[in-house]
Parts: structure tokens; C-alpha cells; sequence
């Protein structure tokens, strides 16, 4: 696995039970995968030497993001290395553009969006209608250029506009989508075709970052939620994603589906699957790329789960508070991803699986409540 | 962790989640944990200085088995090493005998015993009747002296017995137990004296080897249940366990429970928690080991478990039968431990959990099966 994120950790205790050997390329040796693998190369996933070094020691090459150029992915596979998903595939989690372009020709619902480079271009798009949604067509860009790494805007004014055009980096419009909830959907599809569908997820964001997942979505429509599926099954075949798939959703007022974002690895809106499904994703992901049979993507029968992003707090000292909120609520399951605390990061993440007597709720309240006080030492903190 | 097997490896997995740093002493690289885990240290477990160098690196050392000599334990712990559990606990899975007498002093039950040394004092014991069980006093035994390691025989005859007491090693007979069926106990102490119990599962044993535990223990009554808990809760208190203890019980053909052996560690019983409890045993381990509140030991309500090992057959290659079980039966997860097959090792489980519309009967024959085919690549060998 080319980088050495959480996702790569987490992959990481999932290979132990397949019994798989697991290599990790990572940036440096303190990444949170560094901490926990046996075989880690140190080294960058934009150097062509280091990736193709680190490939020459794999059967298959697969990703914790999706920030390796297109032509370092092109050259390896040009000289016979299986590279899941290809780079055929993460093209669309690199170019926003060609996504849309893409999925709009399939027929998929997406966001109304056109390419824009001038104040003319988005007034052209948007016509007077605010807010007006920006998008660095560069879904790789890694937040070096002095702005938020996200690249996405939601600007309500043409002062911001101007501030976003002024960057210099290709960007997209999109109509802003005044959705009732956002979704997710994920899916996992193997080289020989195979295909494998979680349940639909609700997520809560809150400023672009995702704070809870709530699985499955409470009282969506059993039409919406095969629809959802169907839709990433559809994407994931068409492009020839092999891994995951994540579908970002928004469900608007009227129950409609638009995607919002795509991406072809392990992602936060599939961390309840650890606990909550009977594969867990990381599992699913190494199964999927080494063209394994797929495994059961369901819950066991009656269970539902809550997922809640631990971010850092202002004391770097996580474990002080650890002990409390273990002893508060026994049934709550920790995951430290062994990155330093730094404000608004995403340091690790609680899960809790609730049963047919346990209302959902009080169940996202727990998690809540775990997550509050690991970041910030009191259950009512945000 | 001392130790390299595979119950290192499992507790690996369990540490990342925790965002604890795990280090193994390992006998070789090799070793099942060793393949996994970023912090190996290569050592004998019966080097005075390989231990205590390995436990300098360590807040706390803890086990994978019970073979370190007591003498390096306590030599440790006058250093003001933590070692969790202390040498005071671990001496009764060394000492057979010790632990026999200890539970009798406590009013635990237990088959009736005697040291022996010689044909005319197994005769006074046994009385004539047969099969006579001798087991070898030091439980941490390690197989090396040209017999079967496990140090338990089930003799028949006066010849049978002959050839046992010509080990020349300390040996105690034990009545023969009829038993209906075996059970395990399994509990957390933490050092600050919290204690937690998992349900009690039946265990099937053949040839002395554990093959199938299921979770529960189908059709046990509550009062047994409870009994065989709290045995366990007090042995723990009373032998003043951190950690893990493991009790395998007889459950007679009235109903009754004798403590058959005891193990202070992760054991082959608990692996069903995994998927099954909403903790798993190693991370209850580590929870505890690290004076940390142990987490909750219930599976998710209207669940229960089947795990049944995989043992090795004839042909190496398990990775070519690996895909046609995955395909068969999505739902069963398969945990190999990275050791090289050799006939009737132990080299991985599988586990099933099964929901309240599930039988026990029809898991168990999934479980079985999949084992069967991992083994010998027929649904119905053994």
C-alpha cells in the first residue's frame, strides 16, 4: 500500500488475519502505518524511483489516497505491475473535471458544474443564483498552496470569488446543492468483476469534515438505498475501480440522489464497518485488489452502528482523558491512529454497535459524548 | 510480549486500535507475531539477559505462554519490572500440582489428584480402576524430551503407565473425569482489581486438540453459567491474576463443574471474540495488563459464535483452497497465523457469527466444513 496514513494502519491489522504479507510505502517512519507494520519502506509516492523500487517488492500495489501522479501509475503499469485501482480508474479521484464529464455521460445524477477561470465564467454559470460552489479541479491537490487542502469553496459573494480565482489553479463550478442529508455509499469490486455492496450510510459533516457515520441510515427508503448501491455498482464497473469505491451523497428534499464525491480506497465514511460489518472494509479492500472472493458486507442481523471522528483537541495528552471514557461506557471501541494532537485533526475515531433494544440516538449520543471528551475533556464540547 | 506465537500476533492486531506500542520477544523473526509486527526483538524467553533487556524497552512485559522459568519472573519483578501476570499467579499454570493444591485450599472443584512416583503409588490412588490420567507436574513443559508436549495421558494399563513413569519427570495422577461436555470460563483482572467475564463457551476437543468452542455454551443453564463465572472472577482475585484467565471446565454428567487446567493469557477459547464480543480478548489483555477499564464481553444482542481451528494436512499451499472457502461462504472469516502447514498444527481459525434467525447446528456445520476444506480440500474430512 502506497502511503502510510490510517487507512494503511488499519489495512495493516486486517492483512494479520488474512495472512498476507503487507508492505507499506510511507513518508516518513513516524507516519501512523509506520508505527504498526512489520515491512515499511520509507520514501515519496511522487518519486517514480521510490514507488517503482517499492512495486518490485509486491505482488500488487493498491493506495491509502489517492496522490500518486497519473504518470508514475502509467509507467508502472506500462512495465507489467498490477496496480489496483488503475490508473485508468483514480484518474477520477484526481481530475474533479473529467469525474463529472465522466458520470454525466453515464447517466449518474451529479451537481449541475462547468469548468470556470474567470469572474465572467462563474456569473455565466451561476446567473445571480448565491452561493456559488468552487472546486480545485485537482482532487490530489495536497494542500501546499497556502490554502485549505480540500479544495472546495462555498463562496457567497464576489469578493470570495475573486479570492478562490486568484490561486491560479484550474477550477470547476458547481451549483450548491441544498440537500436534506448527505449519504454514502461503498462499494467493493474485484478484478474478475465481482461486486459486494455495504448499506448506506448516513454522514455528518461539519465545516467539510466528516464527525459521524450512522449505519445504516436511519429510515431511508428501501428503494433509495438499492438505488444508492446500484448507482456505485454501476460506477465502480463502468470506470473499472478495483477495491473500494466510496460514493459521496447528497439526498435532497425531494429524496433524490446527486453524487457529490468519489473515492477508490478505504474511507471514513467505512470505518463502522471494523466492528459493524461482518468484512470489515480493510479486509474488503485487500480481498478486492488481490482478486480474492468478495465477504459479506452485512451487519450481523438486528445490529446497527455509530461511527464518531475523534479530532484534536487543544491538550495533546489523549490517553489522560482515554481512561475515563473507557470506564464511562465499556461497549465503546477506541481507535488511536498514533498521530500527534493537533487542533481540528483527524487523530482517531469510537465506534458503538447497538442492538435491536437500543435506540439510535442515545446510541450517537454515546459516541458523541466519547469523541467530546477525548478531544476536549467534557462530553458537551463539539 | 513474550512470545512470538500466534497469540502475540492477535494481540499485534488489538494494539493498534488502542494506539499502544507493542513489542514482541520472539524466538526467531519467523515466528508468527515476529512476520507482523514492527517491534520484534529476537531472544530466548529462557535468557535471564535477553528477557530483562526486552522488558528495559517495555512499560510492562506480559505473555504469550506460561514457559518463562519463574526465576527470571521474579528476578524481574525485584527490579521493579512490571510484569503482568506477576511470577505469584503464573507459578499454577507452571505447577500443576501447586495449582491443584491452591484451588482444593479455595474450595474450587476439582478431579481428585496425588502426586506419584512409582507403579505402587498410582495403584494406591487409583484403587483398580482405569483409565488412570497422569499428567506431568510442570505444566510449562515445552515437549522437548521425546514425548507429546501437551504432558496429559489417558493410560489404560500397567504398561501404559510404565512407560510414562520411565520419563523420570515429576508426574500427579487425576481421577478420569466422565464429563458431558467441556466448558471454558474466560476473565479480565486488571491489577486496580476490576473484573469482567465473557460468556461461558463449549469447547470440543479430539485428541487432546481444541477444534470447535461455540458462544455460548448451547443450552447451559443460567445457574451453571454463573457458577462457572464467578469460580473464575474468585480464582482470579484469589491467585491475583492480571490479565486474562482462561478455566477449562468438565461439566459432568449431573451437571457439576471441575476445573480441568488454567492458562493467564489470551487462550484458544476466547477466539471467537474477535467478531463475536464487542471486545476481544486480546484487547481485553492488553486493557488489562495496562491497568486500563476493561471493556464489555457481551456479543451483540441475539448473537452467538462458532470458531472452529484449522489444522494443517498435507499440502502446504492452504492459500490455493483459501479462495474456494471465501467464495463458498462469505460470511465465514478466516485467520491464519503465518506458520508453515505441518500435519495437525494449528496454523488459523475460522469463525462464523451467527444472528437470532441462525441455528447453532447449521453454523457449526459451516464452520466445520470450511475448516475441513482449509485442511484437506474435502467438506467432510476431519
Amino acid at each position: 500500500m502506497v502511503g502510510g496514513g490510517q487507512l494503511a494502519r488499519m489495512t495493516a491489522a486486517a492483512a494479520v488475519g488474512l495472512g498476507v504479507t503487507f508492505l507499506v510505502l510511507s513518508e516518513s517512519d513516524k507516519e501512523s502505518a509506520a508505527l504498526v507494520t512489520h515491512d515499511v519502506t520509507v520514501g515519496s509516492h511522487r518519486s517514480l524511483s521510490d514507488v517503482s523500487a517499492f512495486a518490485a517488492e509486491c505482488d500488487v500495489i493498491t493506495f491509502d489516497h489517492e496522490h500518486v501522479p497519473g504518470p508514475i501509475l502509467a509507467k508502472l503499469e506500462s512495465e507489467g505491475v498490477l496496480v489496483r485501482p488503475g490508473s485508468g480508474a483514480l484518474r477520477y479521484t484526481q481530475d474533479k473535471l473529467a469525474m463529472r464529464e465522466r458520470l454525466t455521460a453515464l447517466g449518474v445524477p451529479c451537481p449541475r458544474f462547468a469548468p470556470v477561470a474567470s469572474l465572467a465564467d462563474v456569473a455565466a454559470f451561476a446567473g445571480g443564483t448565491w452561493p456559488v460552489v468552487l472546486k480545485a479541479v485537482s482532487g490530489g491537490y495536497d494542500g501546499r498552496g497556502g490554502y485549505d487542502g480540500r479544495g472546495v469553496w462555498v463562496c457567497e459573494s464576489t469578493g470570495e470569488l475573486e479570492e478562490v480565482l486568484a490561486h491560479g489553479i484550474p477550477l470547476m463550478a458547481e451549483e450548491f446543492v441544498p440537500f436534506q442529508r448527505e449519504l454514502a455509499a461503498l462499494v467493493a469490486r474485484s478484478p474478475s468483476g465481482q461486486g459486494a455492496a455495504y448499506p448506506v450510510v448516513q454522514t455528518v459533516q461539519v465545516d467539510g469534515i466528516c464527525r459521524e457515520v450512522i449505519a445504516p441510515a436511519p429510515g431511508l427508503s428501501q428503494d433509495t438505498a438499492v438505488e444508492a448501491e446500484a448507482m456505485a455498482l454501476k460506477i465502480a464497473a463502468e470506470l473499472g475501480v478495483t477495491g473500494l469505491l466510496a460514493v459521496e451523497l447528497f439526498e435532497t428534499s425531494h429524496g433524490g440522489l446527486l453524487v457529490n464525491e468519489l473515492a477508490m480506497r478505504p474511507h471514513n465514511s467505512g470505518h463502522w464497518t471494523i466492528e459493524g460489518a461482518r468484512t470489515s472494509q480493510f479486509e474488503q479492500h485487500l480481498r478486492a485488489v488481490l482478486d480474492l472472493p468478495l465477504g459479506s458486507c452485512a451487519p450481523p442481523e438486528g445490529t446497527f452502528t455509530v461511527m464518531a471522528n475523534l479530532l484534536g483537541g487543544t491538550d495533546p495528552d489523549v490517553f489522560d482523558r482515554y481512561i475515563h471514557v473507557m470506564a464511562a461506557d465499556p461497549a465503546v471501541k477506541v481507535h488511536f491512529y498514533g498521530k500527534e494532537v493537533r487542533v481540528g485533526r483527524k487523530i482517531g475515531h469510537v465506534t458503538i454497535v447497538g442492538g435491536p433494544e437500543d435506540d439510535v440516538a442515545e446510541v450517537r449520543d454515546r459516541a458523541r459524548r466519547a469523541a467530546s471528551y477525548l478531544r476536549w475533556g467534557t462530553e458537551d464540547g463539539d
